[in-house]
């Protein structure tokens, strides 16, 4: 079985326990004569493959959260107890209690954390440097826009977190180091998938 | 006496207790004629006017931190014990032990964060909302984002703090309500610069 997951820029592909990323024109058509069940954060795509089955409506998470993205319901699904964080262009923070859904939130990845600093002032836009050191006060813009931006990802998910802390995402095993805790898993999404398959 | 605090678009005048904004070429217009002691984060104003002396090489912190704004200096030297936070377009959080700066760190202000969240996705450019609810966990997207901005600017203070903690510019008042040891001073970089001048 292949699954997909369909994003705004690119494609993951899950096929016997390794996934690959592609820009989304490509994967479709590299997997476009192969049987795939997928999931799509985007209903702009017109040239989805016919022997491709968009399985949305079987990705059924218990929650009270209005408008929850169909990746980050697949991704909450595959945990019943803990948190879980989702790092890329944004970073999502959700958490599991008992296979419920309680609720999460959205952090700016690190880029357009970057993104942000430099609309400030040109004297903030420095260099990202995800090993700053989080153990003593900047001396440094530099070190103290860093220290800020990780320090502040950190900090929000340890107020969170409840036993287990999950990271997927591009930005996860990075992240995932500044916790002990922590599980970095880059295939949640799929389990997800899985799960909602009764696979 | 009259003090000047010279930013990138605003100048916000002392004068006998009470403190007024302008925008800078209206500020320099207005108290033209006056006898006026200021600093400036921008070199660049040509029309300072010659009865302005500018006392930036009186504010002299002890600090190990390069590069530190003059604003920033300033503000740090009414405080002997404490945390700072000068929430603006940017929050710059820093640490005062003894009359010693021990360093700080730089946050993005709340509407640099705000374009962050644009510049990820449309659907994440909700509207800010300050008295977004802290005590739960987000249940939609709007919430989700507030909650984020929010508490990590509250979660990193708090992980930061020590003893005191003394807000000032645009969002302090607001951002002091968030803290039981807090007090908000819009005068703190003035009080600075009487520091640095003796008086």
């Amino acid at each position: 079985m292949i699954l997909a997951d369909i994003g705004n820029s690119y494609i993951k592909v899950y096929q016997k326990g390794a996934v690959r990323s592609f820009e989304v024109s490509e994967g479709l058509k590299r997997y476009g004569s192969e049987r795939v069940y997928y999931i799509s954060v985007n209903n702009n795509y017109t040239d989805i493959p016919k022997n491709w089955t968009d399985i949305a409506e079987k990705i059924e998470l218990d929650t009270s959260y209005l408008g929850l993205g169909i990746d980050r319901k697949a991704v909450c699904m595959a945990v019943t107890d803990g948190v879980i964080v989702d790092a890329g262009s944004a970073v999502t923070v959700d958490v599991m209690q008992n296979g419920v859904h309680l609720g999460g939130y959205i952090l700016p990845g690190m880029q357009a954390m970057m993104g942000a600093y430099h609309s400030i002032s040109p004297k903030l836009a420095v260099t990202l440097n995800p090993n700053v050191e989080l153990g003593v006060l900047p001396q440094n813009t530099k070190d103290a826009v860093n220290y800020a931006i990780i320090s502040s990802i950190k900090s929000m998910i340890q107020t969170t977190a409840r036993g287990k802390i999950y990271f997927t995402g591009g930005d996860g095993k990075f992240l995932s180091k500044l916790f002990e805790n922590s599980i970095y898993d880059e295939t949640l999404v799929f389990q997800g998938m899985m799960k909602g398959l009764e696979c």
